[in-house]
């Protein structure tokens, strides 16, 4: 099966419907914990996981480069990728990611930041109109705090498994991640819930019971 | 005695102000925790508190209607009622109100809701423009993970004992609940406390000292 | 080393530029946690802490003025100065600023107020844009709850060690705290590294990768 | 396949070989969460799940039993059966098992607790020498505060979902659930393993490195 | 109504069974939370709260006697007293407590130590068979982290409020306290209460049932 | 100056009168968070520091060895040495230590493990009788969610840096770190301090209140 078209799932798909359908597929594990917020809540994020994993450190001594990971994710960023940043959040040591990673990124094409550290230079990202979910607001580079340590590996982000090509969607009602092998079925079945959800919307406005409406669509 | 008029109370009061004459009059344990928030932060909620109480569940395989007693308290709402859903908060578990149940609570006349779980479709409800003040945002429906067991029962909300018909008033202060017992005392009290403050805080505009203005009329 | 002037702090600086430059001066705990936030994201904030003491207290029925202190640091307040709470947060038992004291604290020339614990008459001090950090949003009054026990002594607060006349701060990254010794020097290294994170970002916005802008200005 | 025998059970196995075999099976969210302690340190249980799944209350006039499910559920206990109650602990809200329901349990057959809720009547429980794992020792009573709701269904105690049915084995390092499908197999294997930390710990006590045994028996 | 003799309620009591009188008298808030430890599991702790109210600090530097307060109470200690320590824990700051003041607790005809704090020196509290109640172990002196601020005023240990003259009653099974107003009632209904209680165990033990148990003696 | 001798600081001190002496030099934050517990209370623990650090990992597939640099650790361990292990704790993911690391430990004249992670084989190392001291107890062995990425570098363990060669010494109030370069200062000063204390037990045993006490020897 095919995904459905990228403008599609951005003109149609929200958060909550995905989530639903990824329950009903039996994949009842994919919501990002809800400390993780969109920097600007009119955001919409949806892409492909490229993901790096932070080890907390505690030295600043050390004569190499601590972004030389971090570095190489982001210049190998593609076009809809989405940065996805595991740092073990909730967590106010570090906000792996910034204005100067925003600007990178979205040089190659990504579309997005996810990750469940902090984020800083939050005014600048608003101003780039740059998505970014991050588990905090927080202004301490990571340097002597914190190193990425691996990229494209099974990382877990704000409670939930992401592996590298994982697609991501997030919007003002959190981030979900839909595993890549069920990523169509689970995308074609959440565009049909749509329809139904705009039934049961339209009967309550009409002036329906939910107990009638809920007998008639069967959802909620 | 009676209640003041439901324009006065919307026109003139404010959370901190009932927070304060709750206190006076020994109510002390009346505001609910502050993660706790309103969607909307110009909102004001004000009306009678219709309870609802989840068990957390583990298991979706069951034939009965988990949302039974959900749909029953919704559609048993009257005018000026607010659903009061206490999940246990802070929790991530579910999400017990959305777009669909604020849709369908509105058109039986009620004001508002509030819970101690999360809230979905917030797109949605802030174009509604109805309140609702939660425990935070996250997409995960409540089947398979919570029910609500028992409506009209006395329940706890985000630390704060509720009872069916109890006041409840919200603005971006917070939310304060007013025992129907007290409630004409509470907030005739508090709408006088309204004009000390109005005065102390012209006095501290037209220059006098904080010490001053307490000595004169005592609240702060 | 005198301090750089005001406008050019105001005008040029940011938190996380500070907060790399005290990083690079070994100043590594200056960042307060960030449960702390703005109530306007907008607000930014720079002056003197002046510091208040809170101990939790249980008793309502005392006959002194629990305000007693709270009022003479307030009364005290000068230009540029900054009331900097410790109430040993994250606390949801108290709200010790409000509009009242943010009306005086204006009265005499203060620029801000940073607390650890919660704020209220949120609404009221928007609409004054008088800059306030704290550590959440709530209605309880301090009185029979808390007491500021001392001023002008040092504290900490949101995690961070603050003394009289620290320089403090904040915009919608968080707050630091420079350490009143090292604040000329740090503050001259800030306004410089400004320099370099633009030239950093020019040659983003440029098409280099981050690898060679990194090599090249050594900043991230 | 069959279980091995339970005297083989209780006299080779200890929780760590079978979580290291519950992982090397691909089962490896089978250990409770640490918070759950025996209280009897030198308590070995090895039994089949009996399920309780418990809701908080907040209402003490109710004119029902509260107690109604919770005593179902003890006296219908059998011979090695285990009473593991969901509480959604870590909690201080309830004490859902005591002395009384220990002597009652016990003279059904059942072997043990284990509840992610307190446990009360520590000293006469310990005298007893009936094994109880929970999640912490308080004095207060479920009656008014939390009631068993089901029994026999499926639950989630201290993070791990529990089936009826299921084994569960607990010692000093703490306590594994076994999905009763997967038990005769997980079983076997632990028990062989056993076998080859038996000749690592004599290798080692023997003077090899870590290395060299390691590279011959491949266990940590 | 006079209190029961000491020495009965020492034989026969026991938390468990003075906190379900306390529900049933309703009191529903007495039992600490359950982070608060005896030092030694055997002890058994009854007598009279004698309360002090920590401040933490963040200065060392200060000239005056930090432990003023702390002495002043552990000076003035009479037969039969506890001193109860509200530190607003749980905490890791301070150990309010140790050998020292055991010693001189015990010196005085005091009868054990409450706190919601740390305590340190524990093999010669133990040792010394001085009951020791905390919420938790650890070695760092208050001096310069808090400072007790007031004697002998109500306070909060724990979760639970304490006035001075309030009975304390400890075990294994935790901490209760006893408003003084209605302790002789407490004590006394608790003795009756111990009667039905070791019916309903005999009753188990020759083979009733939960439910016939129960239906018979009403206690659980 | 040198250290004294190992026998005397073992026969003549203890873990709070250390922290003291730390506190005395100024350095106030070299004792771990109490959450950090001896398996065995009787246990004394004093070495050297040699670390280890953790990055969480979540992937089990991985063809490498997960436990490279924790086998070369403690293979290199040498006598007197102690095995720091910082896993980020407290944490339930991991216990990074157990029965056979101790085993090997011993073997190299290592006399103790201290971690913020979980250990597990309690029965088995406390028949050992080596000292392990950690953040809780589990049965979760690494592989799959964690791996020592990093030794002998600058850990942070509960709360405490330690670099490798600092002295650790715990017993039943828990674990202190004391700087090497200021390790032979603070281990006679404190050698000195057990004698005022000694002193002051004798007073206050000697019917002296703790004012007379504190007046003469200012210790507490």
């Amino acid at each position: 099966m095919q995904l459905p078209p990228r403008d599609d799932i951005l003109a149609h798909l929200y958060t909550s419907v995905i989530s639903d359908t990824l329950d009903a597929t039996g994949h009842r594990r994919q919501a990002m914990r809800s400390f993780v917020r969109p920097l600007d809540e009119d955001a919409v994020l949806y892409g492909r996981a490229r993901t790096g994993l932070y080890m907390d450190t505690y030295d600043v001594a050390s004569g190499a480069n601590p972004y030389e990971v971090e570095i190489a994710l982001v210049d190998d960023l593609e076009e809809d990728d989405i940065a996805v940043l595991g740092c073990r959040g909730p967590t106010e040591r570090i906000a792996p990611w910034g204005e100067l990673l925003s600007t990178a990124a979205r040089a190659r094409g990504a579309v997005g930041c996810v990750t469940d550290g902090l984020v800083r230079d939050v005014r600048a990202i608003r101003a780039m109109k740059f998505p970014v979910f991050a588990g905090g607001i927080g202004p301490l580079d990571s340097q002597g705090r914190a190193e990425m340590k691996a990229m494209d590996v099974r990382i877990e982000c704000a409670g939930v498994p992401v592996s590298p090509g994982d697609l991501v969607f997030g919007d003002v009602d959190g981030v979900v991640v839909i595993p890549v092998g069920v990523a169509p079925e689970v995308l074609h079945r959440a565009l049909d819930k749509v329809t139904a959800e705009n039934r049961t919307r339209d009967a309550l406005n009409a002036g329906k019971t939910l107990k009638e409406v809920y007998d008639t669509y069967g959802v909620l």
